[in-house]
């Protein structure tokens, strides 16, 4: 009988979920819109049903081994999701507890989306044979995940991994942590639209850019812009690469890893961003890790890789009690 | 029969050495200049004499089961002392590839001296019972070693743990590794040296430290003067606490440990350095990690800090492979 995990990535907006088997194969999936379900014990009855019923779609037989989330601000000890902003419910929700009255599977495990992200290219990606590296993800926030020593850093209180956080310029720019200057506000997607609207101000660079509304613009069409040659659009990807290569530079002094493997919108753009982040990251490395850091992009499928991540935790965990 | 270790802590100009049993108990102990053995063989020689005369002068019986060695750019996985600015020996040496030479003990270990202190202090120190914690020294230069799920991080080439290469200001000043605005540069007995006398040169402020050359300045006169309520000493320790501050804020966020112990010369200073440190640390943590880190001062003795962390070495890697 073949051997699957459920992963579930809980978004603000939605959340996906599929069965994954043991080699990373995506055998079905399905979407549950998360902002919906106001209340949490409401999510979960969906939930429920939803995995219900990939579970009869399957032709083959097959035997959960268990469930793996992943969630902002995610508590990988305490199974629970912990004040995230972006999403409806409020406080703590002990998410793995309430999923155990619903399921009797043998693991039902936690962590947030980077950290989730981290395991899947560990399992299944460009990290496997890597004992060391960090994932850092670039979407609508930057999230990152931390393996040392072939184990992902949780820290002593289950939230180690918040790069996004790092402080770039105390009196920059307004981040929804309540303070100012994390990297976060300027790496993320929202935040080359910030550095765009700047240089807009800055300079008299002329632009296709000018035509287009703060709310109409995203990191979707500053990358066309890029490719078209766009001044403004170029110089904003150089400015990223130079906030995040720096960030990545005090990161290799702290744990020094084989590579960093970036993921997440952002990082679509191929060397519109990678090819400024590594020449301001060696230009800031210490001599003994110079030439040593590979910046990669991650091997996840695209598509599934929020589930293959999540789901990839359910095997990670096996391994851990195994060892 | 008593089971013993030999602690060697290699500094630029003496090295000590000792020879320590189980409970952290220094049986016997002894100096070698450094510098006055220009050759490394020379140094080894010497090094080997010294070990068997304190081993014969033991008054019980004893088993040697390794030799643990704390030494600048120490590469744990190579062996090897790389590039050491503060060494008279250049290039890369293959320290315990020599040392296998004149001893056939079971283990011979080499790592950085700020890792040998945090095994130190796991072992014997405050960090007991810890599995996430960063041990930061304080002293010519800023050294660190970092816990995760109670092993020594060493990444990927062995030189993981550069804190003190972290960059606070890229204009800032020269650092002896080539760059500008290194942490060291600010957060060490000299970078505190340097801080008052950017101050002398900034204020009017009338301050006793006017009358001392810079030569004749050190971290100790510093103190003594702001014990007696010199602002220029005590604005010196603040601007230090505030930039040392900041960067464990930072380092909060890669691993979030439970503790960060601080050790060295500049943490001789007490309340001095380590208010400002604590206060600008919880001004620019996450909310999440907010009064959850404790800052605290090394636990181990002092006089024998070094060559205690060194020999933990050696019982920290018979517990690895026993694992």
């Amino acid at each position: 009988m073949k051997e699957v995990a459920i992963g579930i990535d809980i978004g603000g907006t939605n959340s996906v979920l599929g069965v994954i088997d043991r080699d990373g194969k995506c055998l079905v999936e399905s979407a549950i819109s998360t902002r919906a379900h106001t209340e949490i014990e409401l999510f979960l009855k969906a939930f429920a049903k939803d995995v219900n019923r990939m579970l009869e779609d399957l032709k083959e037989d097959v035997q959960v081994k268990g469930i793996g989330i992943g969630a902002p601000n995610g508590n990988y000890y305490l199974g629970t999701i912990e004040y995230a902003p972006n999403l409806i419910w409020k406080g703590v929700i002990p998410l793995v507890d309430l999923m155990k009255q619903y399921f009797d599977f043998p693991t039902i495990v936690l962590t947030n989306d980077a950290n989730a992200a981290a395991i899947g290219e560990m399992m299944y990606g460009g990290a496997q044979g890597m004992n060391d590296f960090i994932m850092i993800t670039l979407g609508t926030g930057v999230g990152s995940g931390v393996v040392v020593n072939g184990n992902l850093v949780y820290g002593h209180d289950g939230f180690a991994g918040e790069i996004g956080h790092i402080l770039v310029d105390p009196m920059g720019r307004e981040c929804a942590c309540g303070r100012r200057g994390c990297l976060e506000t300027y790496a993320s997607a929202p935040g080359i639209k910030r550095t765009v609207f700047e240089l807009l101000a800055d300079t008299s660079q002329p632009s296709r850019l000018r035509d287009i509304a703060y709310n109409k613009m995203n990191a979707k069409i500053i990358h066309d812009a890029a490719k078209n040659d766009d001044k403004i659009a170029l110089d904003a990807f150089d400015f990223t690469g130079e906030i995040l290569g720096k960030v990545l530079a005090d990161c290799v002094a702290f744990s020094s890893p084989e590579a960093i493997f970036l993921f997440g919108g952002l990082a679509n753009a191929g060397d519109f961003i990678f090819k400024p982040t590594k020449h301001y990251m060696e230009e800031n490395l210490l001599k003994i890790y110079k030439n040593k850091v590979k910046l990669l992009p991650s091997k996840l499928n695209g598509a599934h890789a929020a589930i293959l991540g999540a789901s990839a935790l359910v095997w990670n965990e096996e391994e851990k009690q195994g060892q």
